[in-house]
């Protein structure tokens, strides 16, 4: 039976290129067969992934059979994964998220999590000389992966080992980082096509703060405007995002890539609280400038207080 | 604050050995303050191992502090880690055994599983290079954690890596594995110590097989009339040990490490229908001998059925 590699849902660029990079690592060199499946349609950016370096999009499955063995990158989290994923037979999970627990294995399998980056940045650990074999797609992937998921280096969450590796992944594909990274983040900047509610569970995880059920949404941009215009539509949508989701709030963060700040909207007093006592700032208006704030991970999750 | 590394509770050679290995790397190549301790008393081998090359006997932590930083190895189950391991700041878990869920960390931090026999054999991969700078001690109990795990390469569980690290380490420290592996089997097979209700309990976790709490024993031994002398004994200390732990019913195996071959201890009918389910045998009397049984993980609990 075919093992299937996936990422995470509402797959990002990590979540698309990972499972390709991996599922290519298990087929060529350890000669299993195995592919590389997506838990939904890939955002703009990893959709730009796929047609840079001619990888055709892998299949999108809704849930994984009895059985059926997979293979898990880039999230250990249960409730961003197929409903069965416990009657799956997870036969190896690769990841840089912090352990959440509930994800339970039949026999002792490969996990390798490391608090890098990028998923990408620990395959290419993992993969080690027979990286050699792999092909230029595989290799273009990884280093969009990382690219990505450090926004260029800007991210704090950036390591040592992922600025090592994308440059050496850069300097053998004949890559300018620079000019590359401006095409991917305009990719992932152009989200016209997408509705409000849309955007809002984009890129979004939900944590329980204090008892107060927060969606945090990330929409990472070069051009902030193009989302900040939508703010009214924005904020009006997220009461119904919030209630169909069964969260208290959305909390939406629009990352500027470039300045390197986070714009939250503030569509009420609970949020301007939450606001106010996570970042100790004060907010007027419907919205606050965040500067430096770049990091779900490391900036927003660990100071987040529901006032 | 000192990194506590350590591994289960009812410490084996494994639990015992790896830990200091671990701690001595952080220490002295990471550069990290970290010590090992131990959750209990170490095994009859595992003080053998202590005492062969001089290492002192880690000491014995009752519980974990509040946000106390931690490293556990050979372990990732709560139920076998003090019981306020999920307040303390996991940093690292380093382990063989299947995932099984429940431990939280704030953070990613660095997970390292894989379907080795022996925690030790990973630990080495993961020091590569730098194990040039280990001294004989933690070599030499390294080699100890292997040859247990593995019963000498006779465990099923036994693969290519922990044979050929073991190989490895013994040629480096001038021991000869067959010598050396009889005066570990010796130590470990001296239980006149012991009480019944200690044996049943030395090296012993619970399962829940189809709503049966089993508690499954096992005594690894080159002496197993030491064991069996005792029967009648251990089989009236098998009410009170499953009553005080909560458990249906207790499984003693007896491993008969030379002979590669296990003797199940039949006190009752439950037991014997467990038996007879699980290993398609039929049995008569107050035992029942498994040829080529060894490995609790690989041949005992996988066909374990509550009958």
């Amino acid at each position: 039976m075919t093992i299937q590699v996936f990422g995470h849902k509402s797959p990002d660029t990590d979540s698309t290129g990972s499972p390709i990079a991996w599922a290519w690592y298990l087929k060529e060199v350890r000669g299993e067969d195995a592919k590389a499946v997506l838990l939904g349609e890939p955002n703009t950016e990893a959709a730009f992934m796929l047609q840079r370096w001619g990888l055709g999009k892998p299949e999108i499955i809704a849930d994984v059979d009895e059985g059926a063995p997979v293979v898990i990158v880039d999230t250990n989290n249960p409730a961003e994964l197929p409903a069965s994923i416990n009657k799956a037979d997870i036969r190896g999970i690769v990841d840089h998220h912090k352990l959440v627990g509930g994800l339970e294995t039949k026999g002792p399998i490969e996990i390798r999590i490391e608090p890098l980056a990028c998923t990408a940045t620990i395959l290419h650990k993992m993969i080690g000389k027979d990286m050699a074999r792999a092909p230029e797609a595989v290799k273009g992937a990884m280093l969009t992966c990382i690219l990505s998921d450090t926004l260029e280096f800007r991210s704090p969450t950036t390591t040592q080992e992922d600025r090592a590796v994308a440059h050496a992944l850069a300097e053998e594909l004949g890559i300018d980082i620079a000019d590359y990274a401006a095409e991917m983040f305009a990719a992932k900047s152009d989200v016209s096509a997408f509705s409000e509610a849309e955007l809002l569970r984009m890129d979004s995880k939900e944590y329980a703060v204090d008892g107060t059920k927060l969606r945090v949404s990330v929409l990472e941009t070069t051009a902030p405007a193009q989302v900040l215009d939508r703010k009214d539509a924005l904020m009006a949508a997220m009461k119904d995002v919030a209630a169909e989701d069964g969260a208290d709030e959305v909390l939406l963060f629009v990352v500027d890539i470039l300045k390197e700040e986070a714009t939250l909207l503030v569509p009420n007093d609970r949020v301007k609280a939450i606001a106010e006592a996570s970042f100790g700032t004060s907010v007027s208006g419907d919205h606050v400038v965040l500067p430096g704030v770049m990091s779900r991970k490391k900036q927003i999750i660990p100071v987040l207080k529901a006032a």
